[in-house]
């Protein structure tokens, strides 16, 4: 029999659709790696190429002048940006019905290697942590714009994930307004707070850590899990044990924690299901909310292996053909 | 430079990314004719396989037994159901914080047409006009089981669009709760209500037909545009001009001329940008809100021209690489 599954943190219902039901190795992908070059001459993210990109607004490298060789993280403006950082917040209206606004915002590009034919879960350690040292830099930076109101750090990896360009990276949009998708995850986490006192995704860790049948690793500060409502076949949240509404307040050191936690996840997914595409996504506090004992930032990790389609459209309501607890454990047992 | 706009009947914005803008007819698909039988063995939709399928709930057939052969539409239990309406409505707990329900529900498919080879869009104007008649009557007779809070009618085509039988059919799901993003429609509509007492709809509409910049087709009945703050390139709405909170309250003779509008639409579609996968949802009332002043059924049809990402999953947030003035001026200008 089917069953719905209520999201504790947002309240939306899941349906697991028993009927479907895939086991976790019917979600690995047949396809063939393809050998790719470290370098390619009209890629915009190669090492040498960096007159192909807009100015960089900050990169790692030992000593050398910006724009030029040696980086080893580089983040650059969108040369296509969503938003940009021109224009006011002024709202105008068409015969007072319709609104509309300057998109004011920014769009910035994480190149996270020179070398053309890398990917995140297979860099060293320290390569990782670099990137994620970059988001943090990135964001504290953007945040100084008093305009930008939410930060998003997002990745998307291959074609069915939306990517056009294959070089690895990943993007950071600031934008001017709080989307009110973000808006209902604060409420429902104030609503929760207001009742228990508590942070519902702190009381969520620690159901999860009581039952363990979701967890799929656990470190002195990090947990990977699937959770009870997953949308999609191995969704994953990444999330730090203790309170913390924002991803701007990280510190250095847990801000390599957190890149060791990912990267094994990552790498996880890409030996077991065979590099399928994928995205993350950091959903982080609007910056006025940094502080809140009730919001508490994680990473969710999708891999796209199952394609949303109509009733997702009109319902808001996702079909999932796997069982959390069997991703979960399937991702355990190496 | 990029622009926001907000949606009025759900004041979500949308990026309407300049930078990224694509002329209409950039988003025609290249892919070449492939000639399907028009009947196919191991198709259960197919004329003459009846047998593969479950029992009918609807037929419309000239004489002769449930389950035979003789029909133009046929209306059967989903195989394969993400809700069934077996189970109960209680709501179980897991140590009070994780929260599951029987999934109770009804799960159809509507089989378009006995033919393989069969397209909407192509389809005789009476064909369609059957089908739009077969979706009313299951409409009907679902909603009479108490449980069933909310219909949802919808189409994949496509495999890009969530479809795995090329069998032309749409399918019909009874919900036992009311997802929490079309209870956020009704607030939003509720709300404006309250504030100028007219529906948001029915505003929408006027002003759409006074600017006529986003009109695709307009009848006596129903008007056809693509919305000021389109998600996607191509999003179009099909809404009677007349208020009616359901779709449940279409009148016989208004649902042939909704199947004649809705297959001119389509057929616009089809030829114009070359058989592209699809959707489209029937976005009605919840069954005890039909009569409401405040809430206006509408059809949303969405191609599969891009593929939203990180950005969207983390905001909620929908980037836009095209003009909805441009482009219905793309479907009107034949």
């Amino acid at each position: 029999m089917p069953q719905l599954r209520q999201d504790p943190t947002t309240k939306e219902w899941v349906i697991i659709a028993s009927e479907r039901l895939k086991r976790p190795h019917a979600f690995k992908k047949t396809e063939v790696f393809i050998e790719k070059p470290s370098y390619k001459e009209d890629c915009p993210f190669c090492m040498g190429n960096e007159h192909l990109t807009p100015h960089e607004t900050l990169a790692y490298r030992r000593g050398g002048p910006a724009d030029g060789r040696g980086w080893w993280v580089r983040v650059i403006p969108n040369k296509f940006p969503a938003l940009s950082p021109e224009g006011t917040l002024e709202r105008k209206e068409e015969k007072g019905f319709f609104r509309s606004m300057d998109g004011v915002g920014i769009h910035e590009v994480v190149i996270e290697s020179p070398l053309h034919n890398q990917l995140l879960p297979l860099m060293e350690d320290k390569q990782v942590e670099e990137v994620l040292l970059a988001y943090r830099e990135r964001y504290l930076t953007i945040k100084e714009d008093r305009r930008i109101k939410l930060i998003i750090i997002f990745k998307n990896h291959g074609e069915t994930a939306g990517t056009s360009l294959d070089h690895t990276h990943s993007q950071i949009v600031g934008t001017s307004v709080v989307p009110s998708n973000i808006r209902k995850k604060l409420e429902e986490a104030a609503r929760y707070y207001d009742d228990h006192g508590r942070c519902v995704y702190c009381d969520l860790i620690q159901e999860e850590l009581l039952l363990e049948e979701r967890i799929v690793a656990a470190t002195e500060r990090f947990i990977v899990f699937h959770p009870f409502a997953s949308r999609f076949p191995f969704e994953t949240w990444v999330i730090p044990k203790e309170h913390q509404a924002s991803f701007g307040l990280i510190s250095k050191e847990d801000s390599k924690t957190f890149a060791k936690v990912l990267k094994e996840t990552l790498f996880k997914i890409y030996s077991r299901l065979n590099n399928p595409d994928y995205n993350f996504v950091i959903h982080t506090a609007p910056i006025k909310d940094e502080e809140e004992d009730y919001y508490h930032w994680h990473l969710q990790f999708v891999p796209r292996l199952t394609t949303p389609a109509g009733f997702e459209m009109g319902s808001g309501i996702y079909i999932n053909v796997s069982l959390p607890e069997e991703t979960a454990k399937f991702l355990r047992e190496e």
